[in-house]
């Protein structure tokens, strides 16, 4: 498989966000958070994704000027931002830095943020708050899309709706990214697209039979994807489905209701900052004894241990900034398709 | 059954916390969290805990003098409070309190509460605050104790670190309290005390195999407590279980590294005030919207609807208010044990 340079990466996107009326630092942040995805090892949620956005841009749906972003500040601490559709990476970062300098003055900033477009991969978003010994959160849903039905039903009502928190530490960070559902929108999709069956039976079908083919989503009645905790302890993953509709689409006053159409997402930023609570040296030592705990413990199969949140991801980051990024071939064709209508058409690397 | 009425039950553990040390208002307070327990059904978290908290007061190990309470407020939203062994639901209404103040100022109120004795249900504290169009948020851990294993290992590293929060709504508001584990330490205990079987296999035996008997837990090696998910998608539940140990003790700066010991245990505390984001009737208009699209989903089994978190609980609440509490026998007793010794000895409704 072919690898490619990050570098490179970036700078390929930047060009094509900003000859489709991204300004440049639009441009370049949401470039930054697509490679960040792929680093992880995210290929779904990375820079494949950058040909819909393209293509939203120039049907107007998306948005690349950060002038159109009206920022209410409500408090020195609280904010809502209409990102009237900007592109999300560079809507999530603006919060992100807004919350970041709230939490070093106040121990906490939170910003509701409401008609952004896409936000790619939530991951991509963590580690540079949590070098910085900062809680970074970011929690998502789309308004304009349903596929999860509530515990207990059968109609999709919302979406996976993930949750992503960093959580410093000096041996480990965590990076976690996770919907609130077994399995995301992508992954049906992923592995209809393919002729597979899913790892596990994560579908409802329209009938209400457990089932691990996608094809059982999109028949006549249609199915839902099921909740965490699935037939036994779906409760759970509704409730925390709800939970993050709330703080998003409800905290910002633009959801569900409104009934969107297009790309888009509701979301929530919040940063936290260990040094106006216990203090970050009793916050690292405690992360580091937990981590520590979790990797010493045996484990259930022989040859696997326990491995953390974004373990596998910080590692293939370290491993992909070396020696390049194998992107998947599909990825890559969606990118060779993004190039050839832009000034890069018929130069290297996707010529 | 005996039904037993909320305000004397009340008004019985008031006197009893008194009577072995605790301020008025810490013993009001905790009395009143206890009852809440019950009234919403959770029996094993209400009254029936009063018996250990007052052994624990005579013992010395729980507090019941408000003014050991030690407030640290590092900004105006952000304050650490270090219970120094409080009884739980007077330190955690206490944090709301503060909470609330600082949300309806600036949007939002955090505490981090560490050496707090046990916090009880964490539903219980939802509802004043959700009356009022703001949103609580509790989350636990107790680092006394470790019964849940990570995700792919086999060894008892954290608590099943429970998340509460409540949403508002005009037809239906959502009290959700969930915990990161697929079952409780509660649960195992209470299905082994009967010698009956878990509902679903939710323990993993210390050689690694599923089991719904919960002496599987109690055995040689040990077992441990599935995180949510289980072994399908266990890794979600254990990355959010992961977020609880970072947003409890890591935060406090208090935790598993300290090896505390007794029943105790880290919270954070948090309100948010949706008037200073999207504002109150947008919120309540999503909340309303979305509530409707779950309860009018088509059932999965014919003849029981969908039903939204704290539905039966606020149902079973109206209910118990008019009519009285039926407590299982269990809880009966455990109050008659904690009466014997009291003022209140030989006097109904627990001679």
């Amino acid at each position: 498989m072919t690898r490619y340079d990050a570098a490179t990466l970036r700078e390929t996107l930047t060009t094509l966000f900003a000859e489709n009326g991204a300004s440049d630092d639009v441009a370049r942040t949401t470039a930054r958070i697509l490679v960040e995805g792929d680093l992880l090892g995210h290929h779904t949620h990375g820079v494949k994704l950058a040909n819909g956005y393209l293509k939203d841009l120039t049907a107007g749906h998306a948005c690349g000027d950060p002038a159109r972003l009206e920022i209410q500040q409500n408090s020195p601490v609280a904010a809502l931002f209409d990102g009237h559709y900007l592109l999300g990476p560079y809507l999530v970062q603006r919060a992100l830095d807004h919350c970041r300098e709230a939490a070093e003055t106040f121990g906490v900033g939170i910003v509701s943020l409401k008609r952004s477009h896409h936000i790619a991969c939530l991951a991509a978003y963590l580690q540079p708050l949590v070098e910085a010994n900062l809680i970074p959160l970011v929690l998502s849903s789309d308004p304009a899309v349903a596929s999860v039905a509530p515990f207990g039903g059968l109609d999709r009502v919302y979406t996976p709706n993930p949750l992503a928190i960093g959580i410093p530490g000096r041996e480990q960070p965590m990076l976690i990214d996770v919907s609130m559902s077994t399995i995301t929108n992508g992954t049906v999709a992923k592995t209809r697209a393919t002729g597979g069956r899913l790892e596990h039976p994560a579908i409802l079908s329209g009938e209400g039979e457990l089932s691990d083919d996608p094809e059982a989503y999109f028949a006549e009645p249609g199915g839902s994807i099921l909740p965490l905790g699935e037939l036994a302890f779906g409760h759970k993953g509704f409730a925390l489905g709800l939970m993050v509709e709330a703080l998003t689409s409800a905290l910002s006053g633009f959801g569900r209701k409104d009934a969107p159409t297009g790309w888009g997402a509701s979301v929530m930023v919040m940063v936290i900052d260990p040094a106006r609570f216990g203090g970050v040296d009793a916050f690292l030592d405690e992360t580091d004894h937990l981590a520590r705990r979790c990797l010493d413990s045996r484990p259930r199969e022989a040859g696997k241990p326990v491995r953390l949140p974004g373990q596998s991801g910080l590692a293939r980051r370290r491993d992909y900034l070396e020696r390049g990024i194998p992107l998947p071939q599909d990825v890559v064709e969606a990118l060779r398709e993004a190039v050839a209508n832009s000034s890069l058409a018929g130069k290297a690397p996707f010529a």
